[in-house]
C-alpha cells in the first residue's frame, strides 16, 4: 500500500426538510466538533473546509402527490450540487456532511457534472428509490436515486424546483451494502432494474470481506470509474448509530463499517463521501450521540488512508540509542 | 423465491413450572402485544390466534427423585400436546409462545402426532436433554428432549402425569445450534446419541451460513421432513435478550438468529416453532424487556417469509406519472 | 480431544506504573474474587495459588528520556521474573494476573528463563513495541515488547534497574492478534522485524478460525514451542471490557477473545499466561466493572480445557432408572 497525501475539500449541509425529524441538520457541526479536520490533517491529509451552506427558507412549501417540501429540497439540493462541483474542480475529494439522505440528490448530480460516470457504492439500512409515485411517506430521503438513474426518467412526475436535476447514474453502476428495510416498490424497482444489492442476509451469508470482493468486481467489471460513497449512518447497527431518524435493528457492526471505508478508499477510486443522517435529537443520552458522531467520524477517517495495521512515511528510520 | 402466504396458528402457552423463576408465563402476551399478529398479517400470512391455554393448578405436586413439578409439567404438557395437534389437523404451522421450555414436550408430542417424523433445530445455549436421573437441577426445561428421543426411552423412570408421553424423534433428526453451557452427563448423552450440535465454538469457525447449510444437509440427508424448530430466546446473546431465566454469555447475535429463521422458513419445510423463555421479570429495564420481546417477534416474522433483502407482489407494476 | 488435569500455579502482580491510570493494580484481587481458582477446580484443574507479589516503592524514580517510572518498573519486572521461573519450576502452567503490561517483561523473562525457546501469542489493541527512543508517552506498558526481542537489541539504551534483562524472543516467533492502534514507529518496527500480525482488518477479513489456524501455522512451521499468551484485555472490545485505561473501539468479541483461548489451549502447548490491563477505576458502573473482570475469567477458563461444547469424563456412564 502506497502512503497517499489526500486533498480533502469538506461542505456541511445542515438541511434536515427531506424528513421530518428536527435535528438532523446539526450533523455537519458535531462531526466537526468531534475532530474531522484536526484528525485528518494529523494522518496526512491536506483538508480544505468550505464550510456550511446557508439553505433559503422557502414558505408554503406544499406536498406536490405524495412528496413533502419539493421546493425545499429541490433548490437545497441546487445549491449543494454546485458546491460540490466547486470541491472537484478544486482538485479535492469531497465529503458531504449531511444533514438528511436527499442531499444525495445534489451530491451525487454535483459530483457528476464534473466528472464522465460514477460509481456509487450506497450503504443504508433503506434502498432510498422510492419515485415521487411509490414512496409511501412522501419524505424525499427515501427517494434521492429515483430522480438520479438514468432508467427511472420516465417514472419520475414534474416537481417544483426539481427541473435542473439530469439523471446521472446507470442502475448497473450503483451497489448498496447494508439493506434490511426495504419496501415492497422499492424491492421491484431494484430487481426489475437489476441493481447489485448487498442485503443483511448477504453481508451475513458471504462476510464482509467478500461483500468488498464482489462490490468491486461489480464496479469495475468493465471501465473504473470514479467512486461515489453515500453512507447513511443508519447502515450501522442501533448499538453503535442510535442517533439517527430511521433505526432498523441488525444493521453493519463499527468493523463491518470501517472494512467497508478502508477497502473503499484502498481501490484509489474514492472521488466524492456523503455521511448523512446523524441527529443528535433522536439520540437519548450524550452516549449514544458521541457513539454515532465518533462512527461517522472514524469511518470518514477510514475513507482517506487510516488502517488499523498502522502505517508509517516511507523514509522513517528506528532511533538508535 | 416463491411468494407465499403462510397458515399461521397461534397458541400461547403461559406457563412457567418447567423452572423456578417467575414471569416467563407473561411471554405469549407480551410477544402478543408487541404487534405479532398484525405484523405476520401485514406481511401476507393468513394467522389464527387460538389464544391462551388455560392451565390447571395442581396441588401438592412434590418432587420425584430429582425432579420439580412433575405433575404440573406432564399435565400442561398434555394439553397443549392436545391444542397443537388441533392446530396442525386445522392446516395451520403451528407457532407455540411460551412459557418455559419443558413445553417442548406437549408441543412435539402433539406436532409428531399429526405428521409422520420430524426434524428438530433446538435453538439454545442448552442442550435440554438431562434424565430425570442425570439432571443437577431438577428442572423440567432443562431436560424435555430426554422425554421425547426414542434412544433414551429405556433411561426415562415413570414420573406422575407423564405416562402419555411417546417418544417421537429419532436422535439423528435433531440438530443443536448455539449450545455453549452444557452439562457433563448432557454432553455425554449428545455424543453417545451421536447428535448433530453446532456450539458456539462452531459458529465461531464456520459463520452461520455454513451451519445452516450444514444443518439442512443433514436434515436431508435422506428423506425431507416437516421441521419443528424450538426457539430458546437465550440462544441470543444476553445483550440483545436479557430477559430470559438462565442466559450465557457469549450468544447468537440477532443477525445470526434472523439467519437462522430465515433459512429455516426457505427450505419450505418448517411446520411448527417454539419461541419459549422470555421472562420480563428477569429484564432490569423496559429497554431490556423491549429488546428481547422484540427479538422474539422479529424471529417469528423471519420463520413466515419476511426478508431483509424486501420482497414484493408477482404482479406488482411501477407506476408512471 | 482428551480430557485433561491441568495444572495452574496463579501469580497476582498488583502494579500500575507501567502507565498512568491509578487502579489497575486490583487487577488480581478483583479476578480471584470473580471465582477464578474455584472455577478452575471445578472444571478439573490442579490449582496451586501463589498469592499476590509485594512491590517496593521507589522513590525519585525520574524519567530517563522519556521513559516514566524506570526503577520501579525494572525492579517489579525483577521480582515477577523470578516468580514466574519458580511457578513453571514447580511444572505448573504460570497465570499471571496484572497489573498493566509492562509486566510481560517479567513474565515473559521468567517463563524463557525456565524453557528453551518460546512462541509468543500477543492478544492487544496495541503493539507494545515502542523502544524508550521511539514511545510517544513514555508509559512502559507500551514497550515491553522492545526489550524481550532480541533484533531489538542495539536499539535499547541503558535504563536503570533493567540491566537483568536479557532479551529471549526472536521476532520470527511472536504473533500479534487484534491490532488496532498502532503509533507510525512501531508500524516500522513491526514491519522491519517481519512479526506477523493479525490487526482487526485482518480478523475481519479472514475470520477469526482462520486467524487462529495460520496462527499455529506460523508458530509450528519449524519447531513446537511452548507458547505464552499475553492478554490484553483492551483487545476485546469497549462494550465487552469497558474497565480498562485505553480503550479502541472496534476489538474482538467476547466470543473470538473465546475462541482465541480455547484454541491456544488445545494446542497442548499452553505454558504461561498473562491476563493484564483489568482497571475497575476506568469502569463508569458496577455492570461495566463486572462485564470486563468475568471476560477475564472466562478467557482463562478457556486457557485450562473448557469448551463451549461440554465435556464428560472418560468414565461417564448415563444412568439407568
Ligand atoms: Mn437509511
Ligand atoms: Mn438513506
Ligand atoms: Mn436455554
Ligand atoms: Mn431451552
Ligand atoms: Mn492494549
Ligand atoms: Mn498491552
Amino acid at each position: 500500500r502506497k502512503h497517499h497525501n489526500y486533498c480533502v475539500g469538506i461542505i456541511g449541509a445542515p438541511f434536515s426538510k427531506g424528513q421530518r425529524r428536527d435535528g438532523v441538520q446539526r450533523g455537519p457541526d458535531l462531526i466537526r466538533a468531534a475532530g474531522l479536520v484536526q484528525k485528518l490533517k494529523g494522518q496526512g491529509c491536506i483538508v480544505k473546509d468550505y464550510g456550511n451552506l446557508t439553505f433559503e427558507d422557502i414558505p408554503d412549501d406544499e406536498p406536490v402527490g405524495r412528496v413533502k417540501m419539493p421546493r425545499a429540497v429541490g433548490r437545497a439540493n441546487e445549491l449543494l450540487a454546485g458546491a460540490v462541483h466547486k470541491v472537484k474542480s478544486d482538485g479535492n475529494t469531497c465529503v458531504m456532511l449531511g444533514g438528511d439522505h436527499s442531499l444525495a440528490i445534489g451530491s451525487i448530480s454535483g459530483h457528476a457534472a464534473s466528472r464522465n460516470e460514477l460509481s456509487v457504492i450506497w450503504v443504508d439500512a433503506h434502498a432510498d428509490i422510492n419515485t415521487p409515485l411509490t414512496t409511501p411517506t412522501g419524505n424525499i430521503h427515501g427517494q434521492p436515486l429515483s430522480y438520479l438513474i438514468h432508467e427511472l426518467h420516465s417514472k419520475i412526475p414534474i416537481l417544483p424546483n426539481f427541473s435542473w436535476i439530469k439523471p446521472c447514474i446507470a442502475a448497473k453502476d450503483i451497489v448498496y451494502i447494508g439493506l434490511r428495510d426495504v419496501d415492497p416498490e422499492e424491492h421491484y424497482i431494484m430487481q426489475y432494474l437489476g441493481i447489485k444489492t448487498f442485503s443483511m442476509t448477504d453481508v451475513d451469508r458471504l462476510g464482509i470481506a467478500k461483500v468488498m470482493e464482489q462490490t468491486c468486481e461489480h464496479m469495475f467489471s468493465k471501465v473504473k470509474k470514479p467512486i461515489h460513497l453515500s453512507f447513511d449512518i443508519d447502515a450501522l447497527d442501533p448499538s453503535v448509530s442510535p442517533a439517527t431518524g430511521t433505526p432498523v435493528a441488525g444493521g453493519l457492526t463499527y468493523r463491518e463499517g470501517i472494512y467497508i471505508t478502508e477497502h473503499t478508499c484502498q481501490t484509489g477510486l474514492l472521488s466524492a463521501v456523503d455521511m448523512v443522517e446523524v441527529n443528535p435529537k433522536q439520540g437519548r443520552t450524550e452516549d449514544e450521540i458521541n457513539s454515532t458522531v465518533t462512527a461517522a467520524v472514524d469511518l470518514l477517517l477510514a475513507c482517506f488512508g487510516r488502517v488499523r495495521e498502522g502505517s508509517h512515511k516511507p523514509d522513517y528510520k528506528i532511533p538508535n540509542p
